[in-house]
């Protein structure tokens, strides 16, 4: 059998014959560009983990390419035998990153279609998760886009506009989703000037989105996180666009560590604050955001990291969440594919998803 | 003549004969504790400039001390010549950290103490500058001991506690304003959870809260400044301890950058917000924040300083301010050796200086 695969975006995609899942590196940005490309479970996994491919939607595309990589390699002509190997993969991709929602979405997706085309020959299931997990990234792409344009139908030309983390093209696929409308904007020849927080301890702000808007040539200033809100008190700031890893039933979004404070600032100022977002980072399954499990990770990522030297002394704890939970009164609006939901969130979300006709199966 | 010096503290003191100011380098912390002995103008100047020496208390001590040191080299019998060299000195000092008024009040005490004793011989003026200086160190002792009694008096047994930057012994002289009340308590055997923030770009809560609290033996956690409304969401903490750097007429308060951001937040979850300093940082003359003139720093403390490598693209703007100014409305209480002010604060610290007899001059 053999496969042949055209790259859809710069960060995730498979190689040629499609052995290989290959990611730019995002641990080294913005001053080395170097594309990985993976093969066994392990480094698969390590890259996830690392934070080598971040961003709720990269992570979904990379799990499906990631997956399907992983059943050529499932060496049995016994359907059985095949899907069990292949859950046993799902399994462990699964536990890599708990928060977001994206990883499981994209992996039950590749795994229900192995089961519906059980009847078939492996070799034809494997085709099908090929072309299931292209599916994945050429929806990402659609739906980025919309995302996109719902956003910047809020914006008006000459904006000050607060990012937090990285939700560019690098976290998705092309545009991204809180970027997006900032990127589609550009390209319309409208102005922004854009406030990216550094966004400790991984410093996505600084090193990627900084980097992606400057590569746009869009007016960037960066900003250290306890800064947002002298620039908010100067009123610099017209509108935060964030995004998200995981959206409750009644709004509550996790979010990359520091996205509440964020929030809590802008209501304080009166600056509209926006979620952005692909339909599948919202759980309905999940009431509240009390109900988000909140990775918890290593201290010596606020200790030493990227230092030359430690940051603070030997042995004092941390406490190191990867993310919190934005409450839904803080949120103006959530800014998905299919249009722009307003509070009261429990009606809005559900609204979306009751007009739910066919898409993304 | 001759002098001799004892040192009153382990951070800023006079060498033994009084010919050098020197410091512990705060920018080395926590991992070298070297000894810095200062004596030109120059490097003087530099060690403010740099944060060798920082925070508004220790910055007012050492800069009596480096005025004392600085007036000794001055080759002239002529008391007149004599003034003018050291008001010359005064204006170059001053103009290091536009901020911190104690750096202005140390200064302009020193010189007053000069200009008054015009009658006296150029040698007998020295000496007597050499006693100020001592003298403002030992009131900030005393001082920092009574904002310390005033403060605890607020905290409960067991309390859980945000710090934000340096306002500890290193800040000061013993005990510190913002951290006196936790060394204090802790002497007396009370127990607190004290999470300090890292306090971006320099990290003075990180390499120099944290050891002080860790040195301590107070139970420490270390946080990135971005995790703030989570630890508070979690209900961890019971109130938040700032110094500050000049404190207006109407209670608004210049601290460092992001305390303003903390108070926000402390007044969205009901967390009392407590501001701790000696009432020679509050400057009636000032009648409200926006008087108050912000320090602009060098965008590499936010892109590189510490890193190993840049962690931002080369040429990305950076706005870094090194003070915010923290609203009168969001701060529950402002704690001085005098006692604590509540709102209204135009009443109540008008009220300090009214009852003011004698004291410091």
């Amino acid at each position: 059998m053999q496969f042949h695969f055209e790259p859809l975006a710069e960060n995730v995609f498979l190689n040629e014959d499609g052995t290989k899942v290959c990611i730019l590196d995002q641990t080294l940005l913005p001053n080395v560009s170097r594309t990985l490309k993976l093969q066994s479970p392990e480094e698969i996994r390590e890259a996830i983990c690392q934070l080598r491919v971040r961003g709720a939607p990269a992570i979904g595309i990379f799990a499906g390419y990631a997956l399907f990589v992983l059943a050529r390699q499932i060496k049995t002509q016994d359907t059985q035998e095949f899907l069990a190997k292949l859950h046993a993969y799902r399994e462990y991709l699964v536990s890599s990153r708990p928060t977001a929602v994206n990883l499981g979405w994209a992996l039950e997706r590749m795994e229900k279609t192995a089961v519906e085309n059980a009847h078939l020959p492996v070799e034809e299931i494997v085709c099908l998760l090929g072309q299931q997990a292209v599916r994945i990234q050429k929806e990402d792409i659609e739906m980025c886009r919309a995302i996109s344009e719902n956003g910047l139908s809020l914006l008006a030309n000459g904006a000050g506009i607060l990012t937090h983390c990285n939700a560019g093209p690098l976290a998705t696929s092309r545009y991204g989703t809180a970027l997006g409308p900032l990127l589609l904007g550009k390209e319309r020849g409208m102005q922004f000037h854009v406030f990216c927080d550094e966004t400790r301890p991984l410093l996505q702000g600084a090193r990627l989105t900084a980097y992606e808007l400057q590569k746009a040539g869009i007016d960037a200033t960066l900003l250290c996180d306890n800064m947002v809100a002298a620039v908010m008190q100067k009123g610099w700031i017209d509108a935060c666009l964030v995004g998200c890893d995981r959206v409750a039933a009644n709004g509550d979004t996790a979010n990359k560590i520091g996205t509440s404070g964020v929030a809590i600032l802008a209501k304080y100022y009166g600056v509209p604050f926006y979620v952005l977002g692909p339909t599948s980072s919202i759980d309905l399954s999940c009431k509240t955001g009390e109900e988000i499990a909140i990775e918890l990770r290593d201290p010596e990522e606020i200790r030493l990291k990227f230092y030359r030297e430690p940051m603070a002394p030997a042995g004092v704890k941390c406490y190191n969440p990867a993310f919190d939970v934005t409450d839904h009164s803080l949120i103006t609006g959530i800014i998905t594919q299919r249009g722009v939901c307003r509070p009261p969130y429990t009606e809005s979300l559900a609204a979306l998803f009751e007009n739910e006709r066919g898409g993304e199966t």
